[in-house]
């Protein structure tokens, strides 16, 4: 059991209508790894800057992630993004965005990381996707994201990433961006034939879906009442997704996918009700339990015999 | 057993990217009816102009519907709706809405159609709304559905009308547009807090949400590659949910309104794979069970012991 990320290390400020926060603790493989370490080993690849110090990595650590793939680059900056969120807590609007020490990445991996039974790379150049999934060549389980700059810019490359993966978990947008489907079936059928044999679509507060070859699922968003800052929701909902997945070693058929759905619209829900990492870092594995065991009853219905026409 | 829907009967002229028909059999209360039609009798209320023929009562019986409160008004004319979808099929847009013989109507019951057990109030003037549900005095369970413009223009009204029902069944986007809160969970509070005690969140592709006091419940649409016109889907679910409901006699507890969820899911994703009334008006009870069933497995996912942290 061990689960390699690969993506972004950064600080983010952000803004919603509930509040604001300055240079927080984010980014991709932050929350992936966050949300992932309530299931397994989880392992972090990418640069950071020298404002990168003790108290960001004493929050990965205090998640027991291990933290020695992430390289310190001293005189450089750590990825850097700012948003804000109106009242449409669905849309980010992005005010800045600095790759800093992220726009001469060349992944180099440890040996453990290397040796990661599941990978997930996440939204970073697909090339750079492609050179860490190479790495890990004995990962029983992989998936990636993407963004609509990389279906625009480097679509071949982003094809290829894809065709080497198992699994893809991108919002539903991008499936009809990248496949130029309407219909949000045939356009995850259009990505599997690439390869994966697994699509997530994130649907936002809509939930997710899982398409496979020959089964569909569907969860709903956690219904909250409060949502302060949706940043890294994708990011949260991949790592229980995955997290889930490695922490049961041989088993990825539909019913261990499902409930790996579940696990990760778990974790989304509960990395949206504060900002940034707050509400994860003081998550436990009984809180995670209890809003499962919901989702399992909020979603259940039973046939029963109805009176004939 | 019995249900009465007041609201549009109608020709719908639609185009959509595969394909275009010209005055259709339509309107909020056929599509509801023919989707009830299957569970229980169903009596759809309201006025049509003499272009409304024996073709177009004969659809309507040969599905065991009432038809005696259908009000001819001889050289009138029907309510017209002409409708294009583009690519994105969520989106109507409306090019002609003709009222005819809607405009002047005043709704009279006949004693069998005040005599429902279960009401539908489709997307109609709120003060005929408030009329229909004052005449059905002993309905057991009744429901609303609206549109923007009568939150726009009649907000009182549609308050009013909304404090006489147990159930409404509205978009997501009205939910929140009605009560001014972003969230959906909160939007479906504020409206039972005028007394319905049920709100269904219609949300196009992605489903549909039941909140009730206690209790929330989610189903996502029935995943199809062909969806050829999304006309009458919402009423077609709400067909299917109050017509399971009305064929249960007594039980309007959260199992059966999570089984009537179902069947909606089920009669809105047939009608959305024709045009029309196409599809619907040769559709089976054993193909609804057999989408039923399978909508039970596309959300079905139990937990099992996972290993602790």
């Amino acid at each position: 059991m061990s689960l390699t990320v690969v993506g972004s290390i950064a600080f983010d400020s952000v803004r919603t209508p509930f509040g604001e926060r300055d240079r927080m603790l984010g980014g991709a493989a932050v929350h992936f790894a966050l949300a992932a370490s309530f299931f397994t080993e989880v392992r972090p690849v990418g640069p950071v800057g020298g404002d990168f110090g003790p108290d960001e990595f004493a929050v990965l650590e205090s998640r027991g992630i291990a933290t020695n793939d992430i390289e310190v680059i001293e005189g450089g900056q750590s990825f850097f993004w700012r948003g804000r969120y109106e009242y449409d807590l669905n849309v980010a609007h992005t005010e800045d965005t600095q790759l800093g020490v992220f726009g001469d990445f060349e992944p180099k991996l440890s040996d453990a990381a290397k040796a990661a039974d599941v990978v997930f790379l996440a939204n970073i150049q697909p090339d750079l996707q492609r050179q860490v999934r190479g790495q890990c060549s004995e990962a029983r389980f992989s998936a990636l994201d993407s963004m609509n700059l990389w279906i625009e810019t480097t679509r071949d490359s982003l094809l290829a990433a894809i065709s080497d993966v198992d699994c893809v978990i991108i919002n539903d947008a991008e499936i009809r961006q990248l496949t130029g489907e309407s219909n949000l079936a045939r356009g995850a059928r259009t990505i599997m034939s690439h390869g994966p044999r697994a699509v997530v679509a994130k649907q936002g507060e809509y939930g997710a879906a899982l398409f496979t070859e020959n089964s569909f699922f569907a969860l709903p968003g956690y219904p909250l009442e409060d949502v302060r800052d949706p940043t890294g929701a994708g990011d949260s909902f991949a790592g229980g997704f995955l997290g889930y997945i490695d922490s049961h070693p041989g088993a990825t058929d539909d019913a261990c996918l499902r409930r790996a759905m579940g696990y990760g619209t778990v974790l989304a829900s509960f990395n949206v009700e504060e900002f940034g990492t707050e509400r994860v870092t003081r998550l436990t594995r009984e809180e995670i339990e209890g809003r499962f065991e919901e989702l399992v009853s909020m979603t259940r219905f039973d046939p029963i015999p109805v009176p004939s026409e």
